[in-house]
């Protein structure tokens, strides 16, 4: 099976430009819909669900390989690898931006440019640098996951959403729960215990940052590490709460891919 | 109580130009969704539901008023003017876009341009004019309407909708089922027995319409009929199916809309 098959991915859309889009930690490809016309617009798009999420999430997901950014970002080298891509356009949500940078370092031919939204290179604060979480924070969230997953994404969720969206905060538990929950918390912990700053500085490919100005997963330090540590990248802050504006504040977001895909 | 509130007016988005979102027969202002944050990037984004329609449809609702399509652009005009709105860009669909021509060629102060997707000003056939339907044709739609609504439903969602889109047939039933079955049916006579070519051929405001290649309620020719009466228009044709494109061809729309409306 390819690898577009066992990630369910879809390609729609007309243009000749191809755009990668990847989800971030707890949602699927669904996270797209608002973006999505918008892409189709312009661009041949692409979009699948990363390994562990989605209703195929156990088939793909395997506890070893995906123990690591790396492992998420050699399924994306072999998908467009199977497709014959190059020289994508690729947007990323939360762990994809990174996925797409550990991607990007090891095969910059396959990116023209990289959007990433609400993306963190280290969740923990080190020094001289602001992750935003300290280890016990972490070890909390673990067990709590660990202790009753149902619970957890009933706190979890709205927290993540920020925002008063009844609609967001239910799809997004509802993809959580869709989760099976040892690997959601696996999954969980490669993402909040990696540290991806020096695949970030290898990123050569243009990159445009977006997050917002309160964001429970990522502070603002955080864009700013981001921008200072990539060649050439733009950073756009938008003034509303949230991990997914994606999908909370799609108007927005769709202002700066204008302004930066021109 | 305001016509904006009456019709459960919702105004969002940012951009200084104001577009009015008027939605057709058997939908409500929902059916924006998927072209909602285009919109929303870039105008000031007003929609409302129609008379008849939505989840207060039967409060908005009157027999005689609402009898004809000028009653419709009554309402439409009187909400502008509660809120001080000129040189508008309006984007109706269905019987939206003849309430959009008899508003405007009344207050042409009230708007700079105009989308019409997917809009007839005579459905039946007539000398010289293919509208596509005969009498009997009407007749036996009304009568199935009359005789069990649910059961009718059943069977014109997934005809209008005409492609091959589950989703979109099941929103487009439940809007239909949100509807009262008297005040359905005579608003579907209030459509299907209008002719409001007059009022067409007094619109001086310019006109984008939009329409599908194969539409069952809109021929080809009604859209050629209104590109022709109308004095500044365009016709963009989605190679596509359905009366819904704005649901199932979402980005299609999108582009032509970035074309016509800069």
């Amino acid at each position: 099976m390819s690898w577009f098959e066992k990630l369910r991915g879809r390609r729609t859309g007309a243009g000749n430009r191809v755009v990668i889009l990847s989800h971030g930690f707890g949602t699927d490809q669904d996270a797209w819909t608002s973006l999505r016309p918008w892409f189709e617009a312009r661009f041949d798009v692409v979009s699948f669900d990363l390994a562990g999420c989605g209703p195929m999430g156990a088939e793909s997901y395997d506890f070893e390989r995906h123990g690591s950014m790396f492992g998420y970002a050699d399924d994306l080298v072999e998908l467009m690898d199977e497709l014959g891509l190059q020289g994508c356009t690729y947007v990323g949500h939360s762990m994809s931006c990174m996925i797409g940078a550990a991607a990007a370092s090891a095969r910059p031919d396959l990116f023209e440019q990289i959007v990433m939204i609400g993306g963190s290179p280290r969740y923990l604060n080190d020094a001289d640098y602001v992750g935003g979480f300290e280890q016990e924070n972490l070890d909390q969230l673990f067990e709590s996951m660990a202790a009753n997953y149902q619970a957890w994404v009933a706190g979890f969720a709205p927290i993540v959403v920020g925002v008063d969206d009844r609609e967001a905060v239910a799809d997004f538990s509802r993809t959580l729960f869709q989760m099976r929950p040892d690997i959601a918390l696996n999954t969980s912990r490669t993402i909040f215990e990696s540290d991806m700053r020096q695949a970030v500085l290898r990123v050569a490919t243009p990159v445009h940052l977006i997050q917002t100005s309160s964001d429970v997963a990522v502070p603002i330090q955080v864009g700013e590490w981001l921008a200072g540590a990539i060649s050439n990248a733009s950073l756009d802050i938008i003034d509303a709460a949230g991990h997914l504006p994606h999908i909370t504040a799609p108007a927005e977001v769709i202002r700066i891919l204008e302004r930066r895909l021109g």
